[in-house]
């Protein structure tokens, strides 16, 4: 039996964070893995600079919900519901997905979560565990399906590559260079494709 | 982080052969494991049933597809999705669920499938594993999460005493005697609570 797992960010709907500081003008939240290589340097960067902003969890919420999925996702989503199960995969945090989820009628998201203080603001955040994409797949492997997936960055290479069969989604060209065996689904109607075949 | 599995027979949807057997007209479908204990016994009888009537997958799915989801599943259903993660773990085949989870919504179910000859007929049956149920919470714990369950019935036992926290909903009153420590949901309000508190 198979089953799918997809990449959310850059996949299905934009980045969160780089809307986030565009939506709520604050430019340093544009900060990403690039500049900070280390994710838990990045994060506490984050959550400081969300802090000097005063900036609360309803503040980003706010904002995200003026976000849309990707063009073509929602209708992409609702077709392969109806083929096969699939198991969104992200790094992201519940909190910040569960507007954009419900444009996407809900499907079932594995990621990460929030700590909240009363007065809002966020204070820590939870990895449900290390390396969570990767650990997912071989989960799903050991209650007996056939993983595929499918995703477009340097965090997804884990999890394509444990998957039995792994494509990129409209990738960066660097990515490819550096996995030339992977393929490549460059639109929706390729990676249903590739996620049927 | 929080997930509910949830059984979908009995649970969410009517039994699904019972039906089958009242809606084909096929009367001997009506064996359950309380006639045949031993499953794989119980699904032989069952296709050479099905081979002696001559009746096809397509038959089955068109009886399936008069049937509904309990009363007030789906709007349970709705209401959990917006909580938290769940899956549905059932003993069913894909194939026999289909028009049922298009009632709900397609939530993600887990489950098993069905081999099926060029002319409709149902060959085998493909367990995708051996207690599906109870190693669906192992893997899910396996990945950081805390897991909420509930069923209704003896194949649902193991999962409801692997999750954190597992009860019964609408069970027969043997199965709550004989497991007196654990909680019984009379209905999908006791059910939300129960996931959710």
């Amino acid at each position: 039996m198979h089953l799918a797992c997809l990449d959310v960010e850059g996949v299905l709907v934009p980045e969160i964070w780089q809307n986030v500081a565009l939506r709520t003008g604050v430019e340093e939240l544009q900060l990403t893995t690039r500049d900070v290589p280390d994710y838990h340097e990045l994060m506490q960067r984050r959550l400081g600079i969300l802090d000097e902003h005063g900036i609360t969890l309803a503040d980003i919420q706010a904002a995200i919900a003026t976000m849309e999925p990707l063009p073509g996702a929602a209708a992409f989503i609702d077709r392969l519901r109806q083929t096969m199960p699939f198991i969104l995969l992200s790094d992201t945090f519940e909190e910040f997905a569960a507007p954009l989820m419900k444009q996407l009628g809900y499907p079932t998201l594995f990621c990460n979560s929030l700590g909240v203080a009363p007065d809002g603001r966020i204070t820590t955040y939870r990895l449900r565990q290390e390396n969570g994409k990767f650990h997912a797949v071989t989960a799903l492997h050991s209650i007996g399906y056939t993983v595929y997936a499918a995703g477009d960055s340097y965090n997804d290479l884990a999890m394509i590559r444990e998957a039995d069969r792994g494509a990129f989604f409209t990738p960066p060209p660097s990515i490819v260079k550096e996995n030339p065996d992977l393929p490549v689904c460059s639109d929706y109607a390729e990676l249903y494709a590739f996620l049927t075949a």
